[in-house]
């Protein structure tokens, strides 16, 4: 049943007219802020935005005839939109399964690529059990979004690549949720060069290849994209026998990845994709000392709402934003007085904001939630000082 | 005194170690769009994240034994940047003056270049002729930003890429500032193919290729990279020779733009690199019916700080977010009761501010601010009908 590198080969020839060759970005700033060669695999600029597309066409290309009857699956993520790009691809129908309230932007993607889809059940397992009862009903076939041959085979081609393009490739960091991705691209990576390390990475809150115990729920964490809580009975085996090592990263460090992944390499990443980048950050992998580590950034599908959050978090981190809660007297020129020497200290007001509830505040006192602009942590912190000496009782908000 | 093609040539060797070869992307998405097959020379992926490595490479290595004394320029941008990468690279000093205030980012990329940044005068006038005046008084070489010979050849060396990367190139599309790269660009592409369109965009409040007036004092544009007032003694007449026609773009196209690049194509780009972009999804320029229509985007140097604003005003105008204004009475359950009817129709509150200034207010009456993720404009427009419905004055606040 699994897949080996004449699989992956073979695969590679049937979705070449589909998938792109992403491009291996190297990035001094990067590979400097983490120590070692960094190089990095933009899966993220992948036809529909992750790398789900290659197994996808592979699995639809190896249907045959088949195929004229239909795919579906139940997902509102990366591999609902994949399968409907290879469905249109091959001109064949396709309807997607999602949980009733899923995100319209994933829905409309879906939509445009020519997929029905069906909203039913209110958690993905529900719409995963109704896409298998709909292809039992008609004769469509389900499609798994990582326990299937055809799909690791597929993803393995990305695999194949990082091989090709880095000549001198000595570790690829992996994202690992379900196992598809990072099972085909060992067998590829491992079969051609037993001496490349190939490590998985998962994100803390649900990392069952690193023995976490899934919580019961719904899982809330940036890498919704890897938030699989069961290894699967085709994966799990592949992971053991052919990945080196599996690691976790935290919900920091894994918005401190996506934001510096803006910054620094102008790529847009989601969570899912930037752990490889987290998991060097926090050092839960360290780069190879001689050669290239790869990271491989999956998919790029981030929902934009999040990216305000998580750039606002990294200003407050980072030194470039102050927010204050200070104690004024109420009187005329008390806050213009405050917000003068924070002027004086080169702080650029944003925003501030009276706060006359929650605080114990005399009669005659009022508070100030004020948010500025600043150069640096030091410049922050030397402002307050200032306040203080000015006669202010204040203290920052988000420190 | 004009570069040629050979002269973009001999750049391109000179500056093969310091200059990446940036992919070019095809994105369906995009091209669905804008209609035409559109694809994206992502420039921004470059070292120091712009095109402006490639022109200051050349420079510094034109300059043979007399750069030893070292390079110097004023500049709070981008060439900044390029200038300290490249000094580095080849080992000679290099001294930045930026404007006072100028950004932290900035100042911080060309120190950690080993750059020498020194703050001087209000404008950015003032820092380069204090940078001209130190070149005079040391023996430092002045390095323009765009108005010299090997500059441009060496941005040159991006229009051979995409001649030879794009097999059926009908149309570039280039950012238009100085027009040291357009002119360079075009050069080349229109030596090798005379058939090829090269088209310039301006950012319509800076547009003196386009027959704008520029106004007197700073210009306020998303696209301040190529925020130049007026056209370079010799890049202005190669313009006029070598590019086929100069449009503008308005601040709304270019945030869309951006948003558009971040969302789709996944790519973090600034504002001056994207107005490509921007003239294509508003019609400024048609993509070429036949052949391909290359957009560059000369550089990812955002203000992270500029994001959430770009996103928020997305999200409102895309329908993914609702604010509105309403008139409640000051009774227990008053907010409750509309806050159920924005609920009932599918709506997530943001956050909800009382207004008790500014609007005519009975005195058992109060304002209220509320904001919510909404799924699209006609979902917004049923809400604000359902709660005139329910009885409620209410009105959009952000249409």
């Amino acid at each position: 049943m699994a897949p080996d590198l004449d699989d992956i080969r073979a695969a590679r020839d049937v979705i070449a007219d589909v998938v792109k060759r992403t491009p291996v970005i190297s990035s001094l700033t990067l590979s400097g802020d983490i120590g070692g060669n960094v190089v990095l695999k933009a899966e993220n600029l992948q036809r529909t935005g992750s790398f789900k597309i290659r197994g996808a066409t592979n699995k639809v290309a190896s249907l045959g005839d088949v195929a004229v009857r239909g795919v579906t699956t139940g997902s509102a993520g990366n591999h609902a939109q994949a399968l409907a790009f290879a469905a249109q691809h091959f001109g064949v129908p396709c309807e997607i399964f999602v949980p009733v309230g899923a995100a319209i932007t994933k829905i409309d993607a879906c939509r445009a690529l020519g997929a029905t889809v069906v909203e039913h059940g209110a958690a993905l397992a529900e719409a995963v059990a109704a896409a298998k009862e709909r292809a039992n009903a008609t004769g469509m076939t389900f499609c798994a979004p990582f326990d299937d041959p055809s799909v690791v085979a597929g993803q393995g081609t990305l695999g194949l690549e990082v091989i090709e393009d880095i000549d001198d490739l000595a570790c690829v960091i992996v994202p690992l949720g379900g196992g598809g991705l990072i099972s085909g691209a060992a067998i590829a990576v491992k079969s051609m060069r037993p001496d490349v390390r190939v490590i998985g990475v998962q994100a803390a809150v649900c990392a069952p290849y690193a023995g976490g115990t899934p919580a019961d729920g719904p899982v809330l964490t940036l890498a919704d994209g890897i938030a699989v809580k069961y290894p699967g009975e085709l994966t799990g085996p592949l992971v053991e026998r052919w990945v080196d090592d599996v690691v976790t990263v935290d919900e920091d460090a894994i918005a401190d990845a996506m934001v510096l992944l803006m910054d620094r390499a102008k790529l847009y990443v989601e969570g899912a994709g930037a752990v490889g980048v987290a998991a060097l950050l926090s050092s839960a992998v360290r780069p190879s000392p001689n050669g290239s580590t790869c990271v491989v950034l999956s998919g790029g599908n981030v929902d934009l709402g999040v990216v305000p959050s998580l750039i606002r978090r990294h200003e407050n981190s980072s030194g470039r934003r102050l927010s204050v809660v200070a104690r004024i007297d109420d009187r005329p020129g008390s806050l213009a007085h405050l917000l003068a020497v924070f002027a004086d200290g080169g702080a650029d007001l944003i925003e501030v904001q009276h706060v006359r509830e929650g605080l114990e505040l005399h009669v005659r006192e009022t508070g100030i939630h004020a948010t500025f602009a600043v150069r640096s942590i030091d410049q922050a912190t030397a402002l307050i000082v200032a306040a203080r000496s000015a006669g202010y009782e204040i203290r920052p908000s988000t420190w």
